[in-house]
């Protein structure tokens, strides 16, 4: 496959001012399309810098897709630095000139003297027409690299790069696009998951990849082009069996299926049901995590066990609370006639909920018709960790009844 | 100045699964601490790339800040490369073993025994104590560099970082930190800043920037190192003055404000209040940004109007939301016996809810006393957008009231 790299110019970008999200985007664009993509590099406006790392670049990768640095200041080096690095003069570029003109024209504005510089092109390269801003870019190719430069404006960069590099890219480099499939647990790390793949056979040229969000464990398998299809879904299913009911997901094999409570909203749909919540150590965010979704009747967060006792005029026994979700979700579910009720408590009062070095245990009930299903998770790390997983936690219960998972 | 990389390991970068946020917090970090960030380079899971690359490093810069690859499985090559590159072989670090083992016992799960790897540390590294996560890091002199190597997880690289590695750098280096001051907005936009500040003179040693996150505006100042405080003190106000009542913090004088939600928390505290909420557009997500708030007694979200309106036994004239508003503050603080109560309606039904090119009109009514406070916002864009911007507006609200600031 051909090897890609991602180069970004913008002192804002190195000194931390700016998240460079041209690199991601580029680079998914870049691995859909087949290429393999290597290294992202950002510089600053040091020229120096910049020969120096497109020189490096044209010796390394067959293609480089470059955003920045072309806009009409003293510190959009790019045209110069290509200039130098590959000995090709600047060369002004009529077509480019009478585009900048016009965009200045139709927003009945004077085109200030500096944006003249924005029409010097190294000799021999493609102008890539902007018309979604000032600056054209270019390509060229230079060593073994075919270089495309694009403004850094993420708008102006994802329109050049669909509507004038991407239809480019077929003729220059021989594409086998690669096939991302995506399992994707709640509730199991990713050690524990590397123990349970232990000893499955997984052929050399496909690669295996985890990553641990704070929403999602992710394995993921990235086949090469033409492996067979029947393989691709025996080798996902055999690791989706090992991984058991903590699997809510897989991307990349029939559709996308999103986050954890995507399908969720899904399942809830495709029931009819409606749900009633009464929220605690998740606060919100079990609630805020689904929005605009229909079949969610109401939340409720209560501070204390009191308040929450008094406002369903029920006592609750701190030291039984299986028990006491059951009795409320029960009264929940009746009082907002609805057809599922979810229920959160949890052991451990506030200081237990803070601190960072202590759990909590918490006690998810779900009510579907006459049955209760109950799961209990200790949950530890920082307030916000605690939330949230305690907000995943209750969808997850909600989700393994709707797909008749064990819990 | 001395010279500083920003390296970042991770497939899950390079292929643009995830973007890297780490880079440009470290860079901003460092440019603060007065070094010259020179460049960001990204590489995937192939140990000849990370070999080479470290080498490279080592010959350029005096230090390199690395996050990535320390994690349990076969794809985390940190370690491994180090070693190579640089002819360290790893050893067995008791300590982190045991680190390691307790972080595990803490949660009350065994510890797998691919994390027995995160305890090999390269010949003659010093070890990053890591509090928040399994995986220790580690820094070391090599050729002309000093690298500290970081977890990948954002927030144990930031505690590592704060914690462990800034403190070891007055050491090797000699700094001379220039000063951010930062200024944050709600509710005004990058553009509008800008004509705000028009005619301001801001001298040229003084960098401004702006950045625009879904949850603030943030107005950047970076002031050279032995910049007079009261002239930072004099152009900050002067600028915070333009902007309003729409500055709800600045961070970088006198301390750290933290973010919208954060700054309610601390005057809620001090004020000693409690608050009862209701929310509609924002879907539990108000309450979920103030975890563990004690002042919050309570949150309901309701899906329906005609549900808010039995549950409250008051009829609600959706064409009158203020009004409504105003009886349900009342309703809602009484019952909830809180001294404060927010309530949130919006016009717009679910169609104009889910439809990012739609908008609705968001009424946030804030009863204190027997005072009430409304504001009337338009709010557009996709679901998850209206969804937390709902939410942020009614937190802000409440912090108009708390800082006496008009609506």
């Amino acid at each position: 496959m051909p090897i890609l790299e991602i180069f970004s110019q913008g002192e804002e970008i190195v000194t931390g001012q700016t998240v460079d999200t041209n690199a991601a985007w580029l680079s998914e664009q870049a691995v859909q399309l087949g290429f393999t993509v290597t290294r992202h590099t950002a510089v600053g406006d040091k020229l120096g810098d910049l020969v120096g790392l497109l020189k490096e670049i044209s010796e390394r990768a067959d293609c480089c897709l470059c955003t920045g640095g072309l806009g009409p200041t003293s510190d959009d080096l790019t045209a110069e630095a290509v200039a130098e690095a590959f000995g090709l003069p600047l060369e002004f570029d009529e077509t480019a000139y009478r585009q900048i003109q016009t965009y200045f024209s139709n927003r009945q504005r004077p085109m200030p003297e500096v944006n003249r510089k924005q029409a010097l092109l190294p000799q021999g390269s493609i102008r890539l027409d902007n018309d979604w801003g000032t600056a054209p870019g270019f390509a060229l190719q230079a060593g073994r690299c075919w270089f495309a430069f694009m403004p850094g404006v993420p708008s102006e960069m994802r329109n050049i790069f669909l509507e004038r590099v991407k239809p480019l890219l077929p003729d220059r480099f021989v594409l086998t696009p690669s096939r991302l499939v995506t399992i994707k647990t709640l509730g199991i790390g990713e050690s524990d998951i590397q123990q349970r793949l232990d000893g499955l056979e997984i052929p050399t040229s496909v690669q295996i990849g985890f990553r641990a969000g704070i929403d999602e464990v992710q394995t993921k398998l990235l086949f090469p082009s033409g492996y067979p299809e029947e393989h691709i879904t025996l080798l996902t299913a055999d690791m989706a069996a090992r991984l058991g009911n903590f699997v809510f997901g897989i991307d990349g094999l029939a559709e996308e299926v999103g986050n954890l409570a995507s399908v969720v909203d899904q399942l809830m749909m495709k029931a009819g049901k409606t749900l009633a919540v009464v929220e605690t150590a998740s606060q919100g965010l079990l609630a805020a995590k689904c929005p605009g979704a229909a079949w969610l009747k109401s939340a409720l967060f209560e501070q204390s066990m009191p308040a929450l006792s008094r406002r369903f005029g029920m006592p609750i026994d701190e030291n039984n609370l299986s028990s006491a979700g059951s009795k409320l979700a029960r009264l929940l579910r009746d009082q907002q006639a609805a057809d599922f009720a979810l229920v959160q408590l949890y052991e451990g009062g506030p200081v237990q909920f803070h601190d960072k070095d202590r759990s909590i245990i918490l006690y998810n009930t779900l009510l579907t018709g006459e049955s209760c299903r109950q799961s209990r998770h200790n949950l530890g790390g920082p307030i916000g960790r605690k939330q949230n997983q305690a907000a995943l936690l209750g969808l997850d219960l909600l989700r393994r009844h709707l797909q008749n998972r064990q819990i």
